[in-house]
């Protein structure tokens, strides 16, 4: 760590969900991906990007992405930003629009990236927990002057959604800057989009990783009032998105057919799961996105990943407190999760 | 800017070429993109790549390029770190390895990004002037305890090289980071990657930008000591290089007959164009990348710029002294150089 500076040696890592090199050889349920392949119209569209133009550097704002986004939720181009993944907005966020000095405050549990973030940036912040029923309560984030709130929702790990009407209500009287960060939105959701043209001070942001099962080409939307989309255009790097994701989100966005086939068959998955887990004895936290937390009450959650790995199924375990009594476990396949069910009733067997 | 923090506010922003949204109407010669398309071999793994995978995020490292680079240059995959352009890598450098109390020096004229990253991070900085033949006097760089030092080899936008005996020994001599950007080396540049080895404070970058024509794509590399490679890791966006710009990248590393193709007929026009040049009398910086600097003892480079403009041949003119008497010129296709020399002609005749 010789040439790092003080905040890189003192800031604490993100560890990411893991992606073993032998993929095939596991059922993968612990990054939230989408079980199924992006739609032959999106596909083609990326093939047909890949041609003698990629020598050419791409457009710097995406600006065909920012005008279909916008046309589709009633905002126009300039309330919306194309990032190399809600994550690079994330980073953009604490980078240049909190001063070190200022506080900011994210809800407990949920995306630990915005904690890794602030450190990265020498923000200060206060991680407020959930209630017991693993809820946001609006009124803790009204106790102090903070600069910066991010609201998963819905949250992640929870899937626990928040109610629009108290969020907006939140958002009038809060001074900061609000982040609705909707990454799982698309499966059950209710967006707060509509919101970015009455609240100076919100910022709603989008991802194509999950619900567009597009994960790998990295895209994600921020949507906001104009001035504060102009500032993350004048901090991102000059190319931040390339034409191939450009091509992919622009076409993922026209083909709402393929789009909502595929939610459909996530949420259908969700509903078998559910049922199927509930049967086993365990408790189910009720969740508006495309994973759901999980406790079993004989069986540590550590115990569970640990076993579930050894037979070569992937899911989510965190350290720390409350969500270690749980696992979280991304919607699959229905092959995927009757395996899944099968390991985990050996499991609680003891077998 | 309401919610901008200070830094944002106060930093100057960075303008990258002019990218007009009506490509076609353009000869598009200024910034420095390569003039052919990159070869069917890596269009072809490019669109193999685009497929049901896509639902998956891609390898953190984009492990296949680090290890493929390494190879190629006698290092290894801990040596190596794949960034979303190597604008990104200079982004990453000014957040993590400087403290914002420490000074960085920088050659002035460069690539201007440097000094919009300093600012954007906090960062102090100097601006050390070229020599009289736009060269690098190291000497310089050793006056002062400089944390950074980022040369640009060969210089943009002057195109002139460093000699790597001076800049071994100066690698030997400073204390702080040296970074060589050698976004244009390919062209006719000697590279400073094998020092990495023998200098933990040595870090080299390059760009698929440019030899490979993949400016579309976003893929750039740095390469350094195990221990830097960690810090760009750890502070990096988890997923920051997507999974068709690692199957271009891969392919393109593996396609040496392709590359050196295009390199070649770039080198060729270069040739071209500065004894054309020559013969109009402008004088040309002798340059050691894919562009040339140049001015004219009768017309000002801003009427050059104007004038090219209006005939819709975009060149790069930049503000500010010294360079502001210069225009660079990106090497294009024969056809786009012979057309450009026509119009220079008629502009020097006041035509």
């Amino acid at each position: 760590m010789k040439y790092w500076n003080t905040r890189l040696k003192k800031m604490a890592e993100y560890i990411p969900g893991e992606q073993p090199e032998n993929l095939d050889e596991y059922i993968k349920l612990n990054t939230n991906e989408s079980p199924f392949s992006p739609s032959p119209v999106v596909l083609d569209a990326i093939k047909k990007a890949a041609d003698a133009s990629l020598r050419r550097y791409p457009n710097p704002t995406t600006m065909s992405v920012r005008e279909a986004f916008a046309k589709r939720n009633g905002l126009t181009a300039e309330n919306v930003f194309v990032a190399n993944g809600s994550d690079e907005i994330f980073t953009l966020l604490l980078r240049g629009f909190v001063d070190p000095e200022a506080l900011a405050a994210f809800p407990y549990p949920s995306y630990s990236l915005y904690y890794t973030l602030a450190e990265a940036n020498g923000v200060q912040y206060e991680r407020i927990p959930l209630t017991k029923d693993l809820d946001i309560n609006f009124a803790d984030y009204l106790k102090k002057r903070y600069a910066l709130v991010i609201v998963c929702n819905p949250n992640n790990p929870t899937g626990r959604g928040v109610d629009l009407g108290a969020l907006k209500n939140f958002a009038g009287k809060f001074k900061g800057l609000l982040v609705v960060d909707e990454a799982y939105v698309d499966f059950y959701g209710e967006t707060a989009i509509d919101l970015v043209r009455a609240f100076d001070n919100l910022i709603v942001t989008r991802s194509f990783s999950k619900s567009y099962s597009l994960a790998g080409l990295r895209v994600g939307i921020a949507a906001a009032n104009a001035d504060i989309i102009r500032g993350f255009i004048k901090l991102k790097d000059s190319y931040n998105v390339d034409r191939l994701a450009e091509a992919g989100a622009l076409a993922a966005l026209a083909d709402q057919k393929g789009f909502k086939y595929n939610v459909g068959m996530v949420r259908d998955n969700k509903e078998y799961l559910e049922e199927r887990l509930g049967g086993l004895g365990f408790s189910v936290v009720p969740s508006k996105a495309n994973f759901l937390l999980v406790r079993h009450p004989d069986v540590s959650a550590k115990k569970i990943y640990e076993e579930l790995y050894a037979r070569k199924i992937l899911v989510r375990y965190f350290a720390g407190a409350v969500q270690s009594e749980y696992v979280r476990i991304s919607i699959g396949t229905m092959m995927e999760l009757r395996a899944l069910v099968k390991e985990l009733e050996a499991i609680i067997k003891g077998e």
